[in-house]
């Protein structure tokens, strides 16, 4: 990997694969498969994640952590989201004072 | 923020707040309700990052993907594990070339 | 209710409130927040399900099953699928002995 | 299927197969897997609906329907809830008129 931070270069080398053969890579394998299976990939691996977290160890909660990173970082690929727009955004979330944060959140009704 | 990547830095203030003043911060509050809930919403921002992915636009996507990992790394920091247990997670399996990922994973019969 | 099974008479009572005035009950609500909604909370309920089965008792799992389906036949009603489409299908699929059901799944490479 | 509603005939066979030889039928090797495997199930069926019903057409809606209730009647079995007990739960909360239903609703804070 050659980028700085290990999120962003996986997420080039992912980027990388979008278009390729199907055959060479799980990854382009994906990819050839659409936008529906991302998603679903990600919704998926967002409820093992859930479970891993209350009644399995912190190694099954780490692997699927990366699992879930990765199909993330290729639905961020397939639908021309770069990881810095998501890091600017929580920048903007973030990256004030605790209580800023809160009201900030509050007016959205969200978080 | 002080550490140098977004997420990392995310994670530290996130961490922060585990049992802080439930009053004081949305995420003290979060960490007070338990892992139950913190893993439930990764699971509710997932099917939200789904739907925005093949329904809505790349705004969306980026909020929905910020309130994901934003949640996730209060999953992590409830069960104490680090951001930089997953990265490592993730150089494993794709410090690789292609090939080899692809090999690995196979073996794996995960991803 | 009127018809014969719970479900059914869920349903009825679910489809006569779309297009409701959004005052007057929650299920009118729901409609009116669309389809990206409803879809949502079939989501976000299945990982409640999921969650109490593994760490919440009896109770809990039945309360979540009730909130699963009742977002579930208002997904149906706004989607214009009938209970009776998806009992027909279920009949199609297990009105058979276990060994003839084994094999027509195996078939779809799905279940 | 000899009781009067699918979905309760479903559960019978379902439950039947329960410790079952997991060679016999797709349903005894569910069951074996355990019930985190039958709620990740769950949680994923109900991704599949979601996007189904976004982007795909009634007969994935369909389909994907009988999937999740397929697998919920399983994590029924498997947890010894009976679908009665969520029958009861919906008559309970549904068998009034609408008014009373979304105050009822209210106080309860959930849906």
């Amino acid at each position: 990997m050659t980028t700085d931070h290990t999120l962003d270069a996986l997420y080039e080398i992912v980027a990388s694969r979008k278009g390729g053969d199907p055959e060479a890579s799980y990854t382009a394998k994906l990819f050839a498969k659409g936008r529906k299976k991302i998603a679903q990939k990600v919704g998926e691996e967002a409820v093992e994640i859930a479970i891993a977290s209350l009644v399995e160890g912190k190694a099954e909660l780490i692997s699927e952590s990366a699992d879930l990173l990765y199909h993330l970082t290729a639905l961020w690929a397939d639908c021309d989201v770069t990881p810095e727009d998501v890091w600017a955004e929580l920048r903007q979330r973030f990256g004030t004072s605790g209580l800023d944060e809160k009201k900030s959140r509050k007016k959205k009704g969200e978080m």
